[in-house]
């Protein structure tokens, strides 16, 4: 049983595999990844994240979005959208990022596999290429296999009218009404692109609120927003049957309130399933928690420690961002390079509509912690930049330390929310008080000017 | 000799004046601005920053700038832009920014007096609003009062033709060929904007290089952009007459060395005058320096010492930014609350198409410092939220200590350079260094990413 073989295997091709791989070919290492689909990317190149990203973009543009303050709230930019208008920016795109992620492979002397791998022992994977079979032997393998949607039973998926995030790109004309079940990130960012497309959506999520880990003030606005746009919730309640009509023209999710919600299209956006199934780890004695995740240690190592597994297939928090570091840090601790963990300060960015991102905890976890702060709010009304974009909705809250002045969190929802986090973050994990907002210049006129804003009005109230 | 008497007078209501008259008022001090326009916000509400920022959003929008890295650069959103489609906007924007700034001092219990003040002893000036006049005391005065644009003698202003940036509103329709006097910030902002608008720019002046200040590659950038967008430099050439063909439908610049340059209109944007020849210094003893300009100590004292002095009036750098800094510090300093120096790492945000903006100093001035640096560069093209926005241009540079690996330095050109050039501040003033960037994990997809790509790229090369 003989193959080709590397200092080290990569399985799978988004942001974990990617940037583990890059990270040790820097280190003169052998790497080879190995890649199921046709081109590389991953699920965040190819389906996920960079796709409904890119739409988002699209949405924002074409509907006029932010134009709307200027000239109404029925303000569109085009009379109808196509979906020929939003796939052709997604496309474009998708083929530049899938062309930067294989030049950056490339010019870093990775090799690159293309076919499903399945281990056969504990150094050697099989990579199948549609029949064609090559033994690949690595000293080390990352598993960054990622994830597909999960699809529960009872459910009619067709690929037109009952839909995977997966299968949304297929779609061969705008809804005017969208049933999406599932209110995690995934589903709330499809959900308020398309209310931000005038379609009527209803939102169904089993539990009674959604995305707990966000600041309560942040969901309430989102949820206000979405609700002006004519967004329904339907939280706490259960999906019992999804049933197509007659004519296929429409589609009904039963809930076990008994209500039946009714739709052209229902996005099924309920979890995602790790694809560890196709990775044959009973041939290495890996096993998987009860939902196909695999367990790792502080430094990613399995519990086979030459074999590491980093991104969506380790779970939480399955962010590309985090991912990435994940990929590069299990990399460096695999060839002995000085390993820390991954820092404690965490942004979360939440591409909704509008946009949503936070570091640190929210008000709920400090008050269960039972750690005092007080308060801080700027409101993108009173900035020159808000107003000019159009967003007089916005709002940027420091959460600090009444005495030490420390800063504990910032959540922010607005545009460019994801942006401006980063410079919280940085006064956070650096150590600073609020008196830094307070004592800084900021450009003029920009969102960033409500830090300043903030801490003033927070250092008021003390 | 009585009148009205308050703690402190501000003569003008920008944003030096707006934020030491709020901040002085909150320190419960009795304060009255005064203001010679009808409305509140000085040059920077009414005719300055925030019509010209607007302006630049309005015009990013209606041209579909981003957009022709989609649909081609030959794309525009509106077959024909109307001046009326962009000044409807800039209206809205100023009115509501005139509102904020009048709620905010009314709120702060500001007394606001419209008309032009004069001094008339050191503690009275006197208020004459059209003929009709009142005496005001304070024991203290803030002068904010800005500038107003210079001009020049032998050039024929018609506010039709030939025009000061205060004038530029006032164009009745847009022309296809413009001539820009001054690459200085507001020559270049407007060239860059008019550039993007499609409009044929050559742009003038003296010196034969423009905004020295800024690192070379972001200026070498610019000017690439600016050029493949056909606008036409003429540096190092003097304009020795302006005049108006016979039927004035053209404007024709002469230079020096003979050449002449032709257009619709010639906007005139050298040197800015400043305000001071309105408020009577005789009166008190106070002289300003040859162009009008007042000094103040590291306080913001003038010569006489319960008269402070902030913003425009007392030059560089005339920003917003740190007018509004100098006018809270000043009269902080006036009411014996502890008072910091301006920090030193202001950033600096210059709204040309594309965006530039910089914290620390220049590759140029590093080396004239006889500094060691080395350089970590990104690429927009390089980030998925690059190519989503459609800005494959734009670029961002540290600067950093090869030895203590200390952030020295961060320049960028691009979309949202002035929101995110705030994240390398915060590192720069905090003290850290550039694995602060390689060791943070950054929202994915942002533009804030640059600074891990450039870190990364940056320890590279060590």
């Amino acid at each position: 049983m003989k193959g080709r073989s590397f200092d080290l295997v990569v399985i799978g091709s988004g942001p974990a595999g990617q940037k583990g791989a890059i990270n040790a070919a820097k280190l003169k290492k052998s790497v080879a990844v190995v890649e199921r689909r046709g081109v590389m990317g991953g699920v965040c190149a190819n389906t996920g994240t960079i796709p409904s990203k890119t739409l988002r973009e699209a949405v924002l543009y074409l509907t006029g979005f932010r134009e709307r303050a200027f000239y109404g709230r029925n303000y569109s930019l085009k009379e109808t959208i196509s979906l020929e208008d939003l796939s052709s920016r997604v496309n474009t795109v998708v083929a530049k990022e899938v062309d930067v992620i294989r030049a950056q492979l490339k010019r870093n002397g990775v090799t690159t596999l293309e076919g499903v791998a399945r281990f056969v022992d504990a150094h050697t994977v099989e990579v199948d290429r549609g029949g064609e079979k090559e033994l690949v032997q690595a000293d080390f393998f990352l598993v960054a296999c990622g994830t597909r949607p999960a699809h529960a039973d009872g459910i009619p998926f067709d690929g037109q009218r009952v839909l995977d995030t997966d299968q949304l790109p297929k779609l061969r004309s705008l809804p005017r009404e969208a049933i999406v079940v599932g209110a995690g990130v995934i589903g709330i960012e499809y959900a308020s692109i398309l209310s931000a497309l005038n379609v009527r959506v209803t939102l169904i999520d089993q539990r009674a609120a959604f995305l707990d880990f966000v600041d309560r003030q942040i969901i309430d606005s989102l949820s206000y927003h979405l609700r002006s746009r004519g967004l329904t919730f339907r939280l706490g309640e259960k999906v019992v049957a999804v049933c197509l009509q007659p004519d296929r023209d429409r589609v009904c999710a039963e809930l076990e309130s008994g209500k039946a919600v009714h739709g052209e299209i229902l996005l099924y956006a309920v979890g995602r399933q790790p694809n560890t199934d196709l990775l044959n780890l009973e041939a290495v004695g890996l096993q998987t928690d009860g939902r196909g995740k695999l367990l790792v240690n502080a430094v990613w190592q399995t519990a086979v420690p030459h074999i590491y597994a980093a991104g969506d297939v380790i779970g939480f928090p399955a962010l590309a961002s985090t991912s990435m570091e994940q990929g590069r840090l299990a990399t460096s601790h695999m060839f002995g390079v000085p390993c820390r963990q991954c820092p404690e300060a965490i942004p979360y960015g939440i591409y909704t509509i509008p946009e949503i991102s936070m570091v640190g905890p929210s008000e709920e976890r400090l008050t269960e912690a039972r750690i005092p702060y007080e308060v801080g709010v700027a409101r993108y009304a009173e900035l020159a930049k808000g107003q000019m974009l159009g967003d007089e909705d916005g709002l940027l809250k420091l959460l600090f330390d009444p005495k030490s002045l420390k800063l504990l969190a910032v959540h922010c929802i607005g545009d460019r929310a994801a942006e401006i986090i980063h410079i919280g973050q940085a006064v956070l994990t650096l150590g600073a008080t609020i008196e830094y907002f307070r004592d800084t210049v900021f450009n003029y006129p920009t969102l960033a000017e409500a830090y300043k804003v903030a801490a003033l009005s927070g250092l008021n109230r003390l």
